[in-house]
């Protein structure tokens, strides 16, 4: 009985602990789509409208590939009040416009790290094989941020210069061979989520470059 | 017997109203895609799978949210000649270039207004929860205009300084909250998208603006 | 018992034929994106990843349409390799600056022949009626292209001046006609393809111009 009970309990604590940490990457990721909106000068309700996209863009995809329809991210009140009350205090509380490029890419690099991870996690919860949710984690993760750079007329951070769906991929790895190893998946999701923003970090910071094609 | 026969006559004629509001939205969202691809100098197949686009764009977005798979919108004759017919109309009868950005918005403020209220009614007769399908309505609203904007690589206008999303919400709301206090919901579908459109077209009219971030 | 067995061979063979063709257009679309981000000199990281949404995406939509969840495309690794190994390829030996565009467009219009038809007849094989499963080709043959060149910040091929979306329908509507017809799939498929490939090609050579809007 015990033995059924665990996995039960096991699976209950992960389902919360996902929620809290796709919160999180939704918070963040509403961030770096309202600083990007200051930066454009856009209004306040631009600023709204493009902190929500870009922190419930990438659950909705995921939601629609795993066939979980409506997508959950529209059926609860945390996933929408969350984006509302960052960008209404990023607005008001902005940094100075030189930081702004800055701070957009560090919360988009938490945001990356947090969905590219977790979205591998709901991939595998529902049954999807390996590799199928490692690049569901990849696109969760991607996804929001393409959409807040192609609605703002830019070429999207994840095609720029420096390290970004292979800091994806490397999390989203790190939980699905976790998950194959029967390792607590909590610790696992954060481990995997450190390593993709560290390696944007670091990729950011370093400025590390790839090759380019020969001309 | 006359009560299992009444809802059921009743929902039936609300599947008619709001077919029938859905295709206006088609005609009108149509016809915002085929004048803006007429702006941007399009040759005449350019117009039409514009028009297309932006007129089905919103009701796919919002069948594949629903989880309506093939999108009504893909399996009915009404909605594929619909745009075909306006983008024609539209390509050889359009205003002198001077009106056509004006005539673009007036246009996707009708295809805002019907999409946003019909794409609630949809979500809630299809029994999504009351937040989640107006959520859908506003997204069914916007989705067009979106795609249109993004393919002729512009700022979306939901995006732009003028309230947009707001006036959808709006009316998503009228539609949620009729519903809930058991009023007719055709009328209040059509009051709905009244209340979209008289916002939209005094925003754009009398040039009200949001606050600006401070720089 | 043969006439049970024989359309059961049938469909096999067709689903082995399908596969195949799917993944030649996988193989030159992820060229035509490679080349694109090439010519956009974008890094070894940005090649890849332009590849891959371009080979993918139009097979992405598809199924997301059918309501096939997840993707089949995020679930066969040759899906998944075939976009890398073509990235890579292009990368290291792409033709010189000069001739991109051009590779673009003969790559893209390859890619377009094989996904408007084999998505039409993977529509059809999962009980889409034929319009739909002609719509829907289009869009698998469009979608692509359009998420390159939207995600590039350009104007896409399908909206310019030459015979697109036009060449896809006509592709479309032959498989659509064939199967009516009870001819074999897998050559009817291909003659699509031709189709759509030799239009495409005689538009871009020819330089066929579609009437302009009056000014």
């Amino acid at each position: 009985m015990s033995v059924a009970v665990y996995p039960e309990d096991h699976r209950a604590t992960l389902a919360r602990v996902l929620v809290v940490l796709d919160l999180i990457g939704v918070a963040v990721f509403a961030a770096s789509g309202a600083l990007a909106a200051v930066h454009a000068r856009l209004d306040v309700f631009g600023v709204v409208v493009l902190a929500t996209v870009t922190a419930l863009g990438g659950g909705i995809i995921r939601d629609v590939l795993l066939g979980i329809t409506p997508p959950t991210t529209l059926r609860q009140w945390p996933y929408l009040l969350t984006p509302l009350v960052v960008a209404l205090i990023v607005f008001r509380f902005h940094p100075t416009v030189a930081r702004l490029r800055r701070a957009v890419q560090l919360a988009d690099a938490l945001g990356l790290a947090l969905f590219a991870t977790t979205g591998t996690a709901v991939g595998l919860s529902v049954g999807a094989p390996a590799v199928t949710a490692a690049l569901i984690g990849v696109i969760t993760g991607i996804g929001g941020g393409v959409l807040r750079d192609v609605l703002l007329n830019e070429v999207p951070l994840v095609l720029r210069r420096e390290i970004y769906a292979l800091a994806a991929a490397a999390g989203a790895a790190v939980v699905v061979v976790g998950d194959r190893l029967g390792l607590p998946p909590g610790p696992v999701t954060l481990v995997g989520a450190a390593l993709v923003a560290g390696l944007r970090v670091l990729a950011l910071w370093r400025r590390w470059n790839a090759p380019l094609p020969r001309s």
